[in-house]
């Protein structure tokens, strides 16, 4: 793993440690990743036992393409986790001046800076005027802020005059995707997808990057052939393809989103913010209420960077929902 | 996917085109991988949908340690496979001068150049003296040489004088592994070790690098968290604890490749070479002989460097079995 510092959703081992009393089974709502997954395939055994086949390491990377709007297949990059992508995108450059538009996920900084670049978190992306390399997480995590695709495009064509780069994160796009730099991809810029968030499979490891050839033969490189599985590949070259059930996914969780947000309101001092897949809410009361969740077994995410927010996600069952409700209410 | 000029084993894809009337269904001997794989744990849904938890990781880890004979659980670092760690490695360092033991698995010297170093293959361990960077693959694919660990303990003190290292591929160390390094790991060595090909679960994609811990926290930053996958850590976890089904195993396909050996000789016109899990043989007509197997509906693996070797992995059934005996008997 990497150091501690950093801190993540998703870890009920955390959770436990720190509210030994609360009713199990915990609720993780401390995550971005849709509580209802996507059906598994069956997995036929030879999934497990060979080599995943170039052909569908190829055919993967197609369904990618047609799900994202690439305009060429050659541009996507399957990998295990949109997280290996953010961990080595980095070794690709020499030492340069990053600005990453924050607060965002802290995994950018850490990579960069971890590769010995200078980094700086600029809280608008007109701040980004000096930088050789700019990365925006679209729509951004925890806060949900938007950037418009032409917006991006200018940042971009600022960035390639002085040779520059532009790295857009954009994995909680496929709810949340008008604004998708995919289809109109500058050269000098690098988008990554995640599979996992969207399709609620974030334990089968699998996401993308989309970029001009050569990023696209480094990250490859890096790689190697074989790092994405024979499950993975399996299930997303499936699930990618399966319009229908992206769609309805889309419409229930914003239903969901607008039902948490009814519920989240009241404890806010501030408008909520987020995507369809997590809310985000701001009150001076958030560290009490992040006790309270946690004494009531619902496990939820708070900053580093500001004690004053709290991140919801979404609850995958009415029994959850239930909870929530009933915990919400009980906070005064 | 890497460029496609290495060749590998295990492309049925491949081998349909070369012989498109060949019978089905083909069998697969072009590679190193246990043909009868260790039996997949039931995997609840929620190994697929929940981001692995950093104490399952590092459980697997210290499966890994136990099952390796690390001394320490920090040296021992979980990837996606061996092969994204190959892939790795050679971005820890700057260009260097590379020795790589060869002939050998093709994507040591591919890694290492395309990151810039300066690689020569070396015919003995002896013409090593000037590098920076010493590539074992012990035992050797394809042909099985084994170094012993005195040998090897040396050329780290060597390496070590000079501020060099030394990288020991022990893919298939775990059925043929009396040297393996793992339990006296120099402080400049690094030793990688195959999940896939002992377990017989190449596709669930994982393995190891057990290293001093400079090098294992910078492959650790490499991957990131969750590089590997929910499946692939509870197999892994599970297998190898089973030390049972290991030896069994072990036993078994010792056996194999001794009822291989004997088909394998009347043809080849040296000593066969290679390991447990698959073996070498050699012959000037070993063109001829690819072909007639091929035809006959099995794969086997040829080398670009000489193409009078051939590699047999072991048949995983009494059907393969018999329709490599017969292929073997009408090839005159």
């Amino acid at each position: 793993m990497s150091e501690a510092r950093i801190w993540h959703g998703g870890d009920l081992d955390e959770a436990r440690r720190l509210f030994p009393e609360a009713p199990e089974p915990w609720i993780d709502l401390s995550t971005g990743i849709n509580p209802i997954a996507y059906p598994m395939p069956s997995l036929p055994a030879s999934l497990f036992e060979r080599l995943p086949s170039p052909a569908d390491h190829k055919d993967l990377e197609a369904a990618a393409a047609e799900a994202y709007g690439a305009s060429d297949v050659t541009k996507v990059v399957a990998a295990p986790g949109t997280q290996v992508l953010i961990s080595l995108l980095p070794a690709l450059w020499t030492p340069s001046r990053v600005a990453i538009l924050g607060p965002t996920y802290a995994e950018h900084a850490h990579a960069w800076r971890g590769a010995g670049h200078e980094v700086a978190e600029i809280g608008t992306i007109d701040a980004a005027e000096n930088a050789d390399i700019v990365v925006v997480v679209n729509p951004n995590n925890p806060d949900g802020r938007l950037l418009g695709r032409e917006a991006l495009l200018e940042v971009a064509a600022n960035l390639q005059r002085r040779g520059g780069w532009l790295v857009v994160d954009e994995a909680f796009a496929d709810f949340d995707g008008g604004e998708t730099l995919v289809p109109v991809l500058p050269e000098n810029a690098i988008v990554l997808r995640s599979f996992g968030k969207t399709y609620g499979l974030a334990g089968v490891r699998l996401g993308f990057a989309i970029a001009a050839t050569g990023v696209a033969t480094k990250l490859r490189r890096a790689l190697g052939p074989w790092s994405v599985s024979g499950p993975a590949m399996e299930v997303g070259r499936w699930a990618m393809r399966d319009h229908g059930w992206r769609l309805a996914a889309q419409e229930a969780r914003t239903a969901d989103t607008r039902r948490l947000d009814a519920l989240l309101a009241p404890h806010s001092d501030r408008a909520l913010g987020g995507t369809i897949l997590y809310r985000l809410m701001g009150s001076s009361r958030a560290p009490e209420l992040f006790a309270h969740m946690g004494r009531h077994g619902i496990w939820v995410r708070r900053f580093q960077y500001d004690p004053r927010l709290l991140r919801f996600g979404l609850p995958g069952s009415d029994e959850a929902w239930r909870r929530l409700e009933s915990a919400l209410a009980s906070f005064s």
